[in-house]
């Protein structure tokens, strides 16, 4: 198969990878508006080529997309316009809803499918770009009504031979999902940094003090504004929805603490250390292959 | 030396671990409240055997007493009164002002050492210890100058045997310090779980789209009630600050996204990535051993 990867950062980057060492992609084109990831990609081997978009495509049997969000809106009906009949073309942006919207109306709306692999890390650029990176982690296929049904099996097939499990699930409730599970991870993670960094300029060395529990915990404010900026501004709706049902339980938690309610406190965090089975038993379970 | 251990979780295990593999500790007696603890070290080889608490520490080299900070202030003076002249203690709570204010003015508080290592995992009990736990990490020691010089130098040495940096500090200023580096990124994880979990009742299978990042930002929220309520509570002055303006911040970036304001959310969000540069310089400066 002849692979066009638009956007040579860690998701187009680690999917081209894989799909090479599973003898799926036999040709693969980069195309990327920084001409220096074009380059960094093809002396990585991420990529054997690289050509402006139009014709980076135009023979390809598979397109995938993976720029910001913002981009993609824009990127998204350029390649549809550019493609045969053949191509099929996927996404990999984290929201759905604003994307499916954007070629809603398109000719070949049916070459392409609305597709957001959960897999990542807090590094960008083509030297992100990682082996096994969606081993063992989820994709979820959107709106596949509108898409060719040997199209969704492709992307399905394709995912599956790269370790994921494929779900389907519409736009709307995707965007509404991700936004608790991901999207305010991430705005979460920022305001600590935020809050951390302030404090630094008066208490000299303070990050001496910082274990692998801020590490962790702050682990998702390295990731990139390029990125980040546009998913939250495409999934305003359902993020400040989670945002605020998180500033209500922060505020209430603060009160437990005023209040001295060592009662009350104890027994929320005694519910809330349920958390402990819901992600031991998601990696049980994505261990097992589902 | 002859090492008792009261308090036989993740902490105490851990460094009577260490202490042992590096000679240190040669012979190892652990009590515990918890009788199935004691049972579960003895037969783990954390500990060679379990006695009650006066027992357990008249005789000992060094006492280590690792409970959570609401037992400490009562455990500590305990300890005090029944060890001889020559007996070393020390804690390893989270809190440093409250239980240096609970031995003040004991007969024998320059036996007493207060020590923080900054090191854990979300797990609890004996089986939760493990080896190597606090190489790299960092320790402080505070208001050195109300211990004996000797207890300081013995306290230190055996922290830099098992790898750690040994920094000093005041107890007030530690807990502020630590209120922001620590004790905040428990609170935020926890509202975190809370959120996600109760949206779980309405949204069936949302945590089946949870990502590397939710894990990563969640896993403090699996801490145990029983070492948090306490911590919070004693920290309750410096946490509560900490909390405030972490709800402003917030407060703040929600703003942003619900004005669609993207170049300020871009700036915003560039500027929280130096959280990078300060988590990835520590990270060098440890691999280099400070």
């Amino acid at each position: 198969m002849n692979l066009t990867v638009v956007g040579l950062g860690l998701i187009g980057g680690s999917l081209a990878k894989d799909l090479r060492s599973k003898c799926i992609a036999k040709h693969i084109i980069g195309t990327d508006k920084n001409i220096d990831h074009c380059k960094k990609a093809q002396e990585l081997g991420i990529i054997d080529s690289y050509l402006p978009l139009e014709e980076a495509v135009k023979d390809a049997d598979l397109v995938i997309v993976s720029v910001p969000v913002n981009a993609t809106l824009k990127v998204l009906p350029q390649v549809l316009d550019a493609i045969s009949d053949k191509t099929v073309v996927m996404d990999v942006g984290s929201t759905k809803s604003e994307i499916c919207k954007a070629v809603e109306n398109h000719s070949k709306r049916s070459n392409y499918v609305a597709n957001h692999p959960i897999a990542g890390t807090e590094n960008s650029g083509p030297t992100a770009a990682i082996d096994g990176l969606f081993d063992k982690k989820t994709t979820i296929i959107c709106e596949e009504e509108k898409s060719d049904p040997k199209a969704v099996l492709l992307i399905k097939v394709i995912h599956e031979a790269i370790g994921m499990h494929v779900i389907h699930m519409g736009a709307e409730e995707h965007d509404r999902h991700i936004a608790y599970v991901s999207h305010l991870s991430h705005v979460i993670s920022y305001v600590l940094g935020k809050t951390v960094l302030e404090i630094e300029k008066d208490e000299t060395n303070i990050f001496e003090l910082a274990g692998s529990g801020f590490a962790s915990t702050a682990r998702l404010a390295k990731s990139s504004p390029e990125m980040w900026t546009p998913i939250f501004l495409q999934n305003k709706k359902s993020l400040l929805k989670s945002v605020d049902e998180y500033l209500k339980n922060l505020q209430d938690f603060r009160e437990l603490i005023a209040n001295n309610d060592a009662d009350s406190l104890f027994t929320e965090i005694g519910k809330i250390n349920d958390i402990r089975r819901v992600l031991e038993g998601l990696e049980l379970k994505r261990a097992k292959g589902h």
